[in-house]
């Protein structure tokens, strides 16, 4: 067999079941081989940071590694924004470049350049593999590099010659490393922090925020009296009826240095020290406040599950975490804002959705009104490459397709990954996606303000403006293949939702909404 | 002053501007400072691979560059694609991207990457700028190395903290290096070559496909009997009637081969040595054929126009050159198709028209039906990194506002940028848009075949399918403020593209044809 036969049977074998798609000449042995390995599918994209994102919100979801198919380095380059956000997540990506054959390399054909080098930042594993019998070897190591702990971006980079040629074999899986234990006496030194230190703090992120490790992270909280709270963009956070509540530190520096203030410890928990997320003048960016000192629970490739039940353990916590109740709002009425729309998302979310949330401004009231709504799970913009969420619910609807999938999307931040809403309809993918369109990139409008440039003149304001022309995303949604609609007042978003929600396969909902700022 | 004013200054005082931009937190000050220098024209738009794309159109039509405005790394990446293509084409583009402040760099914030790894491959100079009183040498310094020659993407790193600080002072334009004359002996051998070296070939490319140093190198092979060829993909080619008549060499190998054969010498002016744009089995990737001896006459950065002149002069070649006689094919009727379509393009094209063909397999009869229409410019996809037509025809009308800038466009690549005609429609740019939809990646059924990948299966053949659900371009285009129509027979395409040609500003046109293959 050919090298991109053996490459696709090892991967399956590994456990790769989903290869989101956009390809070019170089990959062609790869795509012709699809239909010999039919327990992979091929997903289609229009545009390769579709590709990306979708394998970021399937792996985060899936909890094991989707594969990519690119095509050579400027292919690369437009996955490579949301390659960041899943590197930023900690998601597990097979992220499969195609090449120029070996032997064409030397001769600096148009598209020829050096892959490796885009994918450095965004990759922990870069492997091109050199030969027909080492493909498939390289694959299966591709996926045991993905997977981690903790996951990451493992980049095969596949020539087309290595593709083509016959004299392959597939490769068994590849033994991932496995997570590692905790020390004991580490647990037991923050137990003892947490119960005898002084006001402490627990920032959760990555692999504590859902499962039993969200549950166990809870009971230390509550045995302990220590403040519970999630990082600002968690990768996967479940929340909602019945889910222990959390807290998300503030994407605000100084609403976060609120949230800190007054703490001697702040224990981690697969999660970073908190920081501002840009710079401002005079502010400090280390939000930590001073006379707090900083410990790591768990991170990188230890065993955060097994830490924390560890620790529940070690502080003695109550055998059940806190749980949220159950509580809706009132379906809204009246003006459309991102109060409203939020109130009519918490009315409506339907239990075990999905929410991929790059709402930005617009979304600053969801997560308060969808707190007591039946549990779901919330996915953020990690890494702040905008772009993410359209692509992040293509992913997360394959991965769990029995589960609704609501996207709240900004509408500036929609525009750099529109083509995924066509992926979404050629796939008949069970997601809604509200567009909150309020014409501008309001969170530049208060961002300008922020890094102290002053009052904006007209041709500064006129950068943040998206009225002229106006965009129409209802019908952007029709030309590929999204039924839309739009609605003006909160009366009509909550039957455009309710109904969109209510039927399967995509839908979109325009909501008309002023800027929050 | 602070240093986004300065910078802003010194841009403007050496030449630049136009500033392309796609802005976000870090970028606050440089969009603050545009309202204070009314001389640099910002032009947003709402992906940063329009941002690039439109400076590479820019910078081909204009000869010197534009600036853009990319958002940290994940934003260079999203440009990353048509840079590419710029670095093929050795445009001049100073590529500006914002960074986090120094200061905030060390936390390792959730947008942090090393954004000079994501630059590397498409610049010949990166420089961070690292204090306030440096950023303004550093501007001039990055328009230098931008403009060359050769013409290249010049990447400015910019913190934020450099921009917002006070004690920056404009710079004086940087002295550029200025092109190196070519070896007047060496001219000479390449004349004794031409004139007594046996079946001899020129193969233009860069600055030759234009202006004075097309007509030299036409004047050159009339007056030797050498064959004029130009490079597959140009940058820029002037041609039509008044301007001599050049030959591109064939994408498809087989053909690029039977142009080559039997020559004894191939003189390169400003081209790269002919290979193949992918490699196939069996098939040779370097066209040159056995026993022809490659000459460079002039490249990098050498004065290829002073050397085309001395060579004419040494040829003795004749005054003026051949020159392509008016001739339009008749307005076509029947069915559309590529071909019809491209007779209808003959027949209407007007003078001084800018075509920035993208078309792909649907553009294949455009060179030869328009072959005799008006004078006018051509620029092709150098990189083989596809989205870049749309955003190369914003750049193209900016830099010429008088004229008619005409978009061929192929449907599948159409899509990887298609936010380039909000911009169009913002600007009100004089660009009519052809797209041709063919509902499918039609290239890529032709190269399945050529790499050997047999017959396709149906997943396969599901790769390169664009018609489920059928994408609705007519839609799109008005979903983004650009008034469009659609073609189903040729007459119906010569009326929409006679009316898209006659308004002024931006038109789209969908022309629905077969795939050629």
């Amino acid at each position: 067999m050919n090298g991109a036969r053996a490459l696709l049977d090892t991967l399956v074998a590994s456990g790769v079941e989903v290869c989101f798609t956009n390809p070019g000449t170089s990959e062609m042995h790869f795509v012709a081989a699809l239909d010999q390995v039919p327990e992979m599918r091929g997903v289609l994209t229009l545009f390769e940071g579709v590709a990306t994102g979708a394998a970021d919100g399937y792996g985060r979801m899936a909890g094991r590694p989707a594969a990519t198919l690119l095509h050579l380095g400027p292919g690369l380059g437009n996955g490579l924004a949301n390659l960041h956000n899943a590197r930023r997540a900690r998601t597990p990506i097979v992220n499969i470049v195609g090449d120029h054959a070996l032997s064409h390399q030397r001769y600096d054909a148009q598209l020829q350049s050096d892959i490796a080098t885009v994918a450095r930042n965004v990759s922990s594993w870069i492997v091109s593999s050199t030969a027909t019998d080492a493909v498939a070897g390289d694959a299966a190591a591709a996926v045991a590099a993905a997977a981690g702990p903790p996951g990451s971006v493992a980049t095969l980079v596949l020539p087309a010659d290595v593709c083509w040629t016959d004299g392959a074999s597939p490769a068994p899986p590849a033994a991932a490393p496995g997570a590692a234990a905790v020390a004991a006496d580490h647990v037991e030194h923050v137990a003892a922090l947490l119960r005898d230190g002084g006001p402490a703090a627990i920032l959760l992120g990555g692999r504590a925020g859902h499962g039993p490790a969200l549950d166990d992270v809870a009971r230390v909280a509550a045995g302990t009296g220590a403040k519970l709270l999630a990082e600002t963009f968690p990768a996967r956070l479940e929340r909602g009826a019945g889910r222990p509540p959390v807290e998300r530190l503030s994407y605000l520096g100084d609403f976060a240095a609120a949230q800190l203030a007054g703490l001697r410890h702040l224990v981690l928990v697969d999660a970073a020290s908190p920081v501002s997320f840009f710079a401002y003048p005079d502010k400090p960016s280390n939000l930590v406040p001073e006379g707090c000192e900083v410990t790591v629970l768990a991170a990188g490739a230890d065993d955060v599950a097994g830490a924390l039940a560890a620790l529940a353990a070690a502080v003695g916590a109550p055998p059940a975490p806190p749980r949220q109740e159950p509580a809706r709002p009132a379906r809204p009425t009246g003006a459309l804002t991102a109060d409203t729309a939020a109130q009519a998302i918490g009315a409506l979310l339907p239990e075990h959705a999905i929410v991929s949330d790059e709402a930005n401004t617009s979304g600053l009231f969801a997560p308060v009104h969808t707190a007591g709504a039946p549990a779901h799970d919330w996915l953020t913009l990690t890494g702040g490459a905008i772009g993410q969420g359209l692509p992040v619910a293509v992913g997360a609807a394959i991965a769990c397709p029995d589960r609704k999938v609501l996207a709240l999307q900004a509408d500036g931040s929609a525009l750099y990954t529109i083509q995924a809403l066509w992926t979404m309809a050629r796939e008949d993918l069970d997601v809604t996606v509200v567009v909150f369109n309020n014409r501008s990139y309001a969170v530049l409008n208060m961002e300008l303000d922020r890094v102290g440039g002053g009052e904006p003149g007209p041709v500064a304001r006129s950068m943040f403006d998206l009225s002229d022309p106006p965009i129409d995303f209802v019908t952007l949604a029709a030309g590929l293949g999204v039924p839309a609609s739009r609605a003006d007042t909160a009366e009509s978003f909550v039957s455009h939702l309710e109904r969109a929600l209510d039927a399967p396969g995509p839908r979109l909902v325009e909501a008309m909404v002023p800027p929050i700022v």
